[in-house]
């Protein structure tokens, strides 16, 4: 299949050509590192013309931006949504531990080992950094309901946690996502003080809030 | 400071040089990136020729390597030390989880963040990754005796949380590294169900353990 640039709004080949390319990049940039590939490389994986992957992307550094920005965004909407709901921080926090352990997980290849190239320190990339700030302060605004003292080191190690994940799945597939990242959310309520006896009811009511 | 290369055995500038080559590369690898490091760039940083890097090193891949190595091996032999010692698995976990924080958060860059590079994959890091993998099965083997099932899961959550510490510096630096590694450590037997009155009994037998 050989795309190319067309000058009419965004057609459904068009999305699916975009999301070629998203798809073909991110597995060439996990895979065989982001320096290390071109974007003719990127563009002759999603089986398009170099030309027609400038239609969709301005460049290498607007592929990775968008491949960053889907790691953390839709975290990011869920942290929101359940700021706007009744209910307790703890269950609060386990419905976005779990979300988010979701989403890292999610995808074929291990999107967040792009969080630490040093090219992502470039201006392009101010936005994704600025989102996952973003979505760390919401993950601390949960926890300083949850403990006491030392807000910031338990955000902090709460945030590793989940993000931790992406250095499991660097060297093993998880099997099973979904109760992997009911385990996780347990962990993480944990790691801020909850006892084992609460997490039955905790966890009902996190997945009734993360429900709508 | 221009080195060279001597045939005698390794004398103390020999050390000196070896370590300057390593910190240099270090520096390099993480700030710049390792595909864009080039030997001439780590020997000019270090003050060295390129031709005395080769003399210590047989290449850039051997120098990764010995950095990456260092990451590991220091509490892999803490967990060999732990079992041999006579205690509670909590309080071994316990000391293994805060001696690694504290490894991974020492230095003054990041090398941890090496860990997710492609070319960690070739032949010449097979080492490595066997430390990795032994190291793990360490916190494993402890979390065994400490869960009643899910004991893989617990494992990659509990690794994940440790070397999640490598995510966190990528963003900001750890100001008080003792203290945070003796949090992240509570945490870790937290996440194996450790209660909060227990923490107390855990963390004093814990720094004892460690304490030889």
């Amino acid at each position: 299949m050989v795309g190319r640039p067309r000058a009419t709004g965004e057609s459904a080949g068009e999305r699916d050509s975009r999301q070629d390319l998203l798809d073909a990049a991110a597995e060439l940039f996990v895979e065989r590192g982001y320096a290390a590939t071109s974007t003719r490389a990127v563009a002759e994986r999603a089986g398009l013309r170099q030309a027609s992957l400038y239609h969709y992307f301005a460049g290498k550094e607007d592929i990775l931006a968008v491949l960053l920005e889907g790691t953390v965004l839709p975290s990011l909407r869920m942290a929101g949504a359940l700021r706007e709901q009744e209910g307790s921080a703890a269950a609060k926090l386990w419905a976005l531990c779990r979300f988010d352990l979701e989403l890292l997980c999610a995808g074929e290849h291990n999107l967040g080992a792009l969080y630490l190239l040093p090219e992502v320190s470039a201006p392009r990339f101010a936005e994704f950094r600025a989102e996952r700030v973003e979505l760390k302060e919401s993950y601390r605004a949960l926890v300083a309901q949850l403990v006491e003292t030392d807000v910031d080191t338990s955000a902090d190690l709460l945030f590793g946690l989940v993000e931790g994940v992406i250095l499991t799945r660097r060297e093993k597939s998880i099997p099973d996502v979904a109760a992997f990242a009911e385990a996780g959310a347990d962990a993480g309520v944990r790691v801020v003080g909850r006892a084992d006896a609460d997490l039955t009811v905790i966890r009902a009511e996190g997945r009734r809030l993360s429900g709508f």
